[in-house]
C-alpha cells in the first residue's frame, strides 16, 4: 500500500508521500514515490505514484526516455508539452499502456497489476494544476471545492484534510495538515511507512522549492505527532455529550 | 454500507450502529441494525449487522424461529445456549448457512451476498464477551489489548478509538468515543447515515440498560459534533512543526 497526498492552494503546491512498498506482509521495501521533472523557472512537474511497482517504475522510465529522445515532440515528452493538461494526458496514456501490458503478462498467474498517480505542476505563463490519474489513463483535477487529492490508503488521513484545508490555507499550515494526515495513516496501516518525502512548489516559481526527506525518528515529526495526540485527548475530555 | 462499533469495557458494553442501507446510491433506506435477545437478569445478547440485508434479516429470522421453537435445545437456540461462546457459534453457523444459500441464488446474476455481525452479551454467572462474526461463520473476540470491534466502514472512525479507548474507559467516555467515531464516519461516507442506535449494557446487569435512538438533527449530537470540529481546529493551530 501507499499514501500520497497533494494540496493545490492559492500559495502553491504541497506534496507528501510515504516510501513503503510491499509484496505480501513478509516482503517490505523502501522506494521513493515522488518524482520531479523540471526546467527551473520554465516548468516543474511532480509525480507521486501508488500501486504495482513494476507498473509505476516502467511508466516513469518511459516518460524519462521520451524526455531524452531528441525525436520526441510535444505530444510525447512532458518537458515539451504546451500545457499541464497535455502533460496529464501523456502520463495517463503512458500509464494506461504500461498497465495493460503488465496486466496481460500477469494474467496467467491471476495476479493483478494496477497503479494510479498524482501529477502536479506549472509551466511559465500557465496556472498551477493538479491531477489524479487513474489506471485507465483518465483523470480528475483538484478544484477550489476540493483542493486536495489522495492516492493509496486515503481514508484514515482524510478527516483532518476535510476539516482544515481550503485554497486559502498557508503553505506552513498545509505542511502541518499533510503531515498530520500522514501521521493518522501511519498509525493505522502498517503498509504505509517512513521515511516520508515532502515537497513544496510555490506559485509561479516553476521549480521545486523546499524538499525534505523525513526519516524514522525525526524529532520534529515525533514532537508534532505527540502534541497532536495530546491535543486530541484534551479535546476529547472537553467535548460534552 | 454500514458502520457499527462495539466496546467491551470493564464497566460494560457500549454499542452504536447507523441505520442506512443502500442498493446502489439511488436506492437508500433506513433499517435497524441493532437487535437484542434478552431474558432480563438471566442473559442479554446484542447483535449488530453489516452487509446484505437479505442475509442479515434471514439470519435474524432464523435465530428468532429457533428461540420460539419448543423443540430447540442449547445447540440451536441462543436463549438456551450455556455460554456466550456457544451463542457466537450458533449465530456463526446460522449466518454462514444463510449466506451460502443466498450467494447460490445470486450466482447466476453474478451478484454477491455477504454479511458480518458483532455479537455482545453476558449470561448470569459468565463473563461479558464480544465477538466479530465473519461471513464464513468463524469469529474473533475483543480483548484487553483491543477492546473494540467494528464492522462496515471502519476506517474513518478508527483513529479516535485507537487513541482514547482502553478497558478502563468509563461508560460515559465510551459513549462519547463511539459517537465521535461515528461522526467522523458520517462526514466521509454517504452510505453511513442517521438515525443512530446507541445501547449500553452494564456489567453483570444481564439486561439492556440505556437505549437511545439519535435522530437527524439531534441537538446534543449536533453540539458534540460542532464542539469536536472546533476543538480539532484549535488543536491544529496549536501543534507545531
Amino acid at each position: 500500500m501507499t499514501y500520497c497526498v497533494g494540496l493545490k492552494l492559492n500559495a502553491g503546491l504541497v506534496l507528501l508521500s510515504d516510501t513503503r512498498t510491499n509484496a505480501g506482509l513478509d516482503n517490505i521495501a523502501c522506494y521513493r514515490k515522488m518524482f520531479f521533472f523540471e526546467t527551473p523557472g520554465e516548468r516543474v512537474i511532480a509525480i507521486m505514484t501508488a500501486g504495482s511497482l513494476s507498473v509505476t517504475q516502467t511508466t516513469l522510465a518511459r516518460l524519462d526516455e521520451a524526455n531524452e529522445d531528441e525525436m520526441a515532440d510535444e505530444t510525447t515528452s512532458i518537458l515539451k508539452a504546451p500545457t499541464m493538461l497535455q502533460v496529464a494526458s501523456i502520463i495517463g496514456d503512458t500509464l494506461s499502456r504500461t498497465r495493460r501490458e503488465i496486466a496481460d503478462q500477469c494474467r496467467e498467474l491471476r495476479q493483478q497489476a494496477s497503479a494510479s498517480m498524482i501529477v502536479a505542476g506549472q509551466r511559465r505563463g500557465g496556472d498551477m494544476r493538479m491531477f489524479l490519474i487513474y489506471p485507465e489513463g483518465n483523470f480528475i483535477e483538484a478544484t477550489e471545492d476540493t483542493p486536495f487529492l489522495q492516492i493509496g490508503e486515503h481514508k484514515y488521513g482524510k478527516p483532518i484534510l476535510d476539516r482544515v484545508v481550503t485554497p486559502a490555507t498557508s503553505l506552513a499550515d498545509a505542511q502541518k495538515a499533510v503531515l498530520l494526515s500522514m501521521d493518522s495513516t501511519l498509525r493505522s496501516n502498517l503498509s504505509v511507512g517512513m521515511p516520508l518525502d515532502l515537497a513544496i512548489i510555490e506559485k509561479d516559481a516553476c521549480k521545486v522549492g523546499a524538499r525534505r526527506r523525513i526519516l524514522e525518528g525525526d524529532p520534529d515529526f515525533m514532537q508534532m505527532s505527540a502534541e497532536w495526540s495530546a491535543a486530541l485527548r484534551d479535546s476529547f475530555v472537553k467535548v460534552t455529550i
